[in-house]
């Protein structure tokens, strides 16, 4: 298999360009396998470049290999076109998401009469959203831990545990294995759960509510991401309701995923359904999104994306209804596209 | 004392503007207070509109006073001059460093005609600089608990124990205080210590070694940052002629810090004394940095910096020497400037 920063750089003849700029952390971190802060990578067909500042000289020079580490010292701009004049690279091409204006400027006033700069998006995306066989079995890793960790959960979540208290026992779980959060975990019960993005409070669990447990697990920078709901006692039947429905439009739209489909038409199956329901206007946000060294990656899956599913492509299937000042409910799994459909990674 | 918002919208009168694009989540909270996240707040002299997604909408509405709240659906871009239209304004300003490039060409694109975009950076950095009596009691209110858990640690950095079992001791100790971490903590011992931005490993603590610890506390917010080293069991000459050497450097740094001076003669302080002892090719960063509701804001403290000191700037100093392959020694406390000094906070 070949790495991931060679057949980026196979990628590199068919942009106009002689060099790359990858300014995104992540970007980085997936083509070298080096977990990178605060540098940049100048990659030319058959060389790259790490520019970082010292405080990481160490550790970059123990952690890459085959890419050459520098340190900037004045500017990082004047490091990239020193090295592009070495390298007699004069076309510069660059993610114009991962690069802010004001850099853009700086880069622009340090480049050297003749070079050309030019944005040239998602080329390591375009990689990034098929998942090699070590990438989703470092997600199925992931998962493994999360299902272990939902299981703990099952014995903790009590009537009278605060939702801070569940989740300082779920954190020591998930910490003690090594393991760390994709994103910080959302616990919200009763009423809370109203909110999609809740922060966890020190509200007590109540019986007869639902509590939503939202979380990823992180190992080697890979990631998972599910949302499950805990009912305790009673569950009023308005709540049932509302998650048949959410589980069922679920079902419709993992049903939906295959190669060639579009993701809009994933979105539009659970929406559709919830539309069915009436509960379409209590889903305000879109179905899903891809996992894997970042939590939010591409391909998204809303009724504006534009993109075709293709076999390895790995997402979440995420629909809820939130209910203003009463409750919410979300369920969250993950999928890999494969040849003739989708295998839900989280069951 | 008038609110962050409005001392901002009284400034927006001397720039060339009608109305500020603010597009950075903290610059956000500052102005607002609320825990912006995917957002974008337009500021006009009178009036201030935050965009999100559904997502937030309910926390938005709960938790902005004197601010509407738009949600957009289409476009973040398509609002923004929506906006700007039904108030009027054409002249629209933005900080540059927080604009993507794809999303300042987003944004123009989606510009009516006679619309004018320009970068007007460093605004609110301008105000955030300058800590008012409310902020520096946050900063405090971190530091206190800062205290209490390194008092705490003492009991738990023991030979034996790993790096990420103290770790594991001491989150849990913040946490259940109902804090939390403003960066990942380092607990870097023995060799681990050379790097500057250490990870945490399963390295086991060694007596005759120094264990480096370096955490943040955030509190609504607001931050703290400190570095201490502990030491077990003797420890070697070179070790304690470093610790020496930067402890000075270190005090000489602080007692150069008074309104007027430049930043980067504070850092020279520091670095001048760490040369006179041979160690300044170890010093491989900044002296400091500014700390508030970011870790890492303005003022940076490094020889490059043009920023004069003024009364209220809180930022670390932090000088600090790395011997590749042996250990690291870095000293971290944070100082308010005063009228005529500064105070260090975290004594």
């Amino acid at each position: 298999m070949r790495s991931p920063l060679k057949q980026f750089q196979r990628r590199l003849s068919n942009i106009p360009a002689d060099a790359y700029l990858v300014t995104n952390d992540t970007d980085i971190r997936y083509l070298t396998g080096f977990p990178a802060a605060d540098s940049w990578l100048l990659v030319l067909p058959g060389k790259a470049f790490y520019m970082t500042d010292g405080r990481y000289l160490l550790e970059a020079r123990e952690g890459l290999q085959g890419v050459v580490v520098k340190i900037y010292k004045e500017s990082m701009f004047r490091t990239v076109f020193e090295l592009c004049r070495k390298q007699k690279a004069s076309r510069l091409a660059f993610d114009d998401r991962y690069l802010s204006l004001a850099k853009f400027k700086g880069l622009k006033k340090e480049a050297p009469k003749g070079a050309r700069l030019s944005a040239c998006p998602r080329l390591i995306e375009g990689l990034r959203i098929i998942k090699n066989d070590q990438e989703s079995s470092a997600i199925r890793c992931c998962l493994k831990l999360h299902h272990q960790a939902l299981k703990y959960l099952k014995s903790v979540i009590k009537p009278g545990k605060t939702e801070r208290e569940v989740l300082l026992v779920l954190e020591r779980y998930v910490k003690t294995k090594g393991a760390g959060f994709s994103f910080d975990p959302i616990i919200a019960s009763g009423r809370n759960s109203c909110f999609p993005h809740a922060r966890v409070t020190d509200r007590k669990l109540r019986v007869n509510e639902p509590v939503l447990v939202d979380f990823g697990i992180d190992i080697g920078g890979y990631k998972s991401d599910l949302t499950r709901i805990f009912f305790l006692g009673k569950i009023p039947p308005s709540v049932t309701e509302a998650y048949h429905a959410v589980e069922e439009a679920q079902k419709r739209a993992i049903a939906a995923v295959r190669p060639g489909i579009a993701a809009a038409d994933v979105d539009r199956a659970a929406r559709d359904f919830l539309k069915s329901k009436k509960l379409d206007r209590y889903f305000v946000h879109s179905l899903g999104h891809g996992v894997g060294l970042d939590i939010h990656e591409a391909p998204g899956i809303s009724s504006r994306s534009t993109v075709l599913l293709k076999p390895n492509m790995v997402f979440t299937v995420e629909p809820g209804v939130y209910l203003p000042e009463r409750f919410g409910i979300r369920i969250e799994d993950m999928v890999l596209v494969t040849d003739r459909g989708c295998e839900v990674l989280s069951k």
